[in-house]
């Protein structure tokens, strides 16, 4: 009853910030309160955002592949150093042996583009050697960093530019669990890391996934200092966790529990827990 | 003469695509080829963005902050971990401290609104103390590379968001010169690092800067497997940086230089040098 009123309230007001928002936080005093906000597709777009696992068997349309790294490459880079690189993979076999080092996803056999995103201080390295400079700062851990950074901005735009079109992606972060099955696969050079994977596609109309409500804004956002995070925050999180598992048949778990597992152990890292010896391999000092 | 011949034939099939991916890259075959690309507002704000360092003498409207979080939680997260927080800082006086340990540049001062973007392991472990999980995997750097991923998944989906909303904003690098210093101005807990600012404001309409050119898009696309630059790429983006920095006055140099020289000694890592003394110092393992 009292939801059922709540509603019929809402609805009075509804805009598209209103549902956008309520869909992301499922918190009506919030969405309400900015029901008004100006709004755009690009806002459209980047607050429907939702993963997408599922894709049509087709190929992506002419051109799709270079207009999103048009999009990737529009993104901020330090300092314009592009610190980055990006893989298209297409080759069916190529992207099973890549799949069999990440968890064996489904969605990467079957998305008709993987992009694999480095972190690449490999260009630098022998741009710097051409000309002659000892490329010091490379060996930092800064350096690596920014150049995480740099890759991650511009997979973002890539999303963001995909879903603007009506395709729909995944980011794979398993594509970290086996690092050097996947540089040797990829003929990844010294000083490149991949940083995660991402399966772009058509997505298959017949089967989706809602928008999943994040932390309630205040968790994320803090005013002039940081503050931990308000225990009842945390709970009325858990439980809008727990009605979006419900709504979509998932097994229903508080989210401060899954992410406790999440962190727990050398096991729940899947083969990461080589990424520092890896990194050593391969050149990245990290100083 | 050849050049006005080129821009005539370009302008007969001009189209919004055509000219901002020219702007992109510079290049008239690229641009030409996909002129006929699908193109929506989203991707117009994406292929748009330069950075805005000057703004007019004016508060955000209201509303704006909590859109731009919203836009931000809507990015992708590593499993739904959220390792990230952004800390809203505009209180002049914080703000100057923050530029004092930031190159002193002016933006911060000038801007309305400073976000600062943090790698936020620190929530995790509180979360998985308090659940009495041992939080094992956080001493990784895998955990490292997440918290900076979602970070920057999250700050890119800010600055697209403002610049669809007619803000502009600019990513500022130089808050990991003093991480020390900027840690406690914010009351940073262990295991939370920040990894950049964000100013963003009104931008003075009177003051432009035109979009940076970015590298070829081959050099940064790789089909199925890395492949080291193509040197006459590199040399193609030279004249074409050469031709930008001429045409907005700055100084002339080859970006192949520019670059060597921005990571060529210790001098030039500004005081990120002691970023992995200052990661240990504050509890981060990176294991």
């Amino acid at each position: 009853m009292a939801n059922g009123l709540t509603a019929d309230m809402a609805r009075q007001q509804d805009t598209p910030a209103r549902d956008r928002l309520w869909a992301r936080y499922r918190d009506e005093e919030f969405a309400n309160r900015l029901s008004s906000v100006p709004w755009n597709d690009a806002l459209d777009t980047i607050m429907s955002h939702r993963s997408v696992r599922t894709y049509r068997d087709e190929p992506l349309p002419p051109g799709t592949l270079e207009l999103l790294i048009a999009a990737a490459q529009s993104a901020a880079t330090t300092s314009n150093l592009q610190a980055w690189s990006v893989i298209a993979v297409e080759d069916p076999a190529r992207k099973a042996r890549l799949a069999s080092f990440a968890a064996n996803q489904r969605h990467i056999h079957d998305a008709p583009l993987l992009l694999v995103f480095v972190a690449d201080l490999a260009r630098l390295r022998s741009i710097s050697d051409e000309r002659g400079h000892p490329g010091i700062a490379l060996n930092y851990i800064e350096a690596f960093i920014f150049a995480i950074a740099d890759a991650s901005f511009a997979a973002q735009n890539t999303i963001v530019a995909a879903e603007s079109l009506g395709l729909g992606g995944c980011y794979i972060g398993a594509m970290r669990n086996n690092p050097a099955g996947v540089a040797d696969e990829l003929a990844l050079p010294d000083e490149a890391l991949v940083i995660f994977g991402m399966t772009i596609g058509i997505p298959d109309p017949g089967i989706g996934t809602d928008v999943k409500p994040r932390l309630p804004q205040n968790v994320i956002l803090h005013r002039e200092r940081y503050a931990p995070p308000d225990p009842a925050l945390l709970a009325a999180y858990d439980q809008r966790i727990r009605d979006f598992q419900a709504e979509q048949n998932m097994r229903v778990t508080d989210w401060t529990e899954q992410s406790a597992l999440r962190v727990r152990d050398e096991a729940a890292l899947t083969g990461r827990e080589v990424l520092r010896d890896f990194l050593r391999d391969r050149g990245f000092s990290l100083r």
